[in-house]
């Protein structure tokens, strides 16, 4: 069984959509399965994170944004991919350090994520997004 | 068919658990499958890596502690998470940066690891935790 | 089903074999199916990436080379592994901080990939290599 789900983002930070996730996964019904999620695009990922305190959210947010600043950013001066704007390039690296897939065993119907386990969408660039993520239910 | 593995941890750095892997892997004696593990934590991470010389283990634990420094040092000043302790936010963080979940193909009832691939968990916590990993073949 | 796939490498940066394993996935012609790369090694990474610019490859080697420099560098100086060459323990860091594993949903018949992502191989050694990939189709 697959799906596909549709997030729009408005700019850098995490996007969670464990609820609508496991609204699908209730709606396959499997016994045991693997659930599998990979996102269609190489500037944005996907992230298993704590989903408590939203403190968490900000302070990954703002590491990311330290790890690899903008391409106008001095320490970044020998990027080479820099026409799409100063966010383009350090999102193709934020993708590489990040997931593009998430996998999550389904065990009598339900999603065995640990309590403090949610899952996001990890955008990386400025401008708003519509961004497409597969899910497969094997 | 799925298992949990319970891993007591003391203190950062790796803990292989390849062999209670293989062995539960062996009784299950599938012929085609996909092994997927899966951590239940936001503040530890699960790795294949070398398992020869146990020096690469040190070197891996000292690099993330130098990329992601406890929340006292003054690099790290602009974290709001901090209330859990100096070694919490930057677990999480280590968290994004390492695997959740780890992928290997069984073919002939075996792992397809390499030679020189092991299984670990990579503790991110200074307090001695228990950890659960759960274990899917499909 | 499954498969191996040998690439060789001559030197650090990433190596496109999207065509090979879309080959073998149409051969295989799975209507639904979860496909599982996995390399067998731990001083190379696999990774979906953008690829149209090739700039982009580029400025990936160029980011990971100054995130995790040689061992020779001197901010590097609490390293242990060192006597399999100063691109050795750097090599190990980088596998860890990239996938050793990359799922794509298979549905129809084809990989969900998006419109501007591939698969590559990301060689972090300097020397020539043959590395090997597992592919499983379930």
């Amino acid at each position: 069984m697959h799906s596909t789900f549709e997030i729009a983002t408005r700019g850098p930070g995490l996007y969670e959509f464990t609820r609508e996730i496991a609204a699908w996964v209730a709606e396959c019904a499997p016994d045991e399965a693997l659930l599998t999620l990979m996102i269609r695009h190489t500037s944005a990922s996907l992230l298993i994170q704590e989903n408590a305190d939203p403190e968490v959210r900000t302070d990954l947010t703002g590491y990311f944004h330290r790890l690899v600043p903008p391409s106008t950013d001095p320490s970044m001066a020998y990027l080479t991919h820099t026409y799409e704007g100063p966010d383009d390039m350090p999102a193709h690296i934020k993708a590489a350090l990040l997931p593009t897939s998430l996998q999550i065993p389904v065990i009598s119907g339900r999603m065995q994520l640990g309590t403090w386990q949610g899952v996001y969408l990890f955008e990386h660039r400025a401008r708003p997004h519509h961004r497409e993520v597969v899910a497969l239910l094997r």
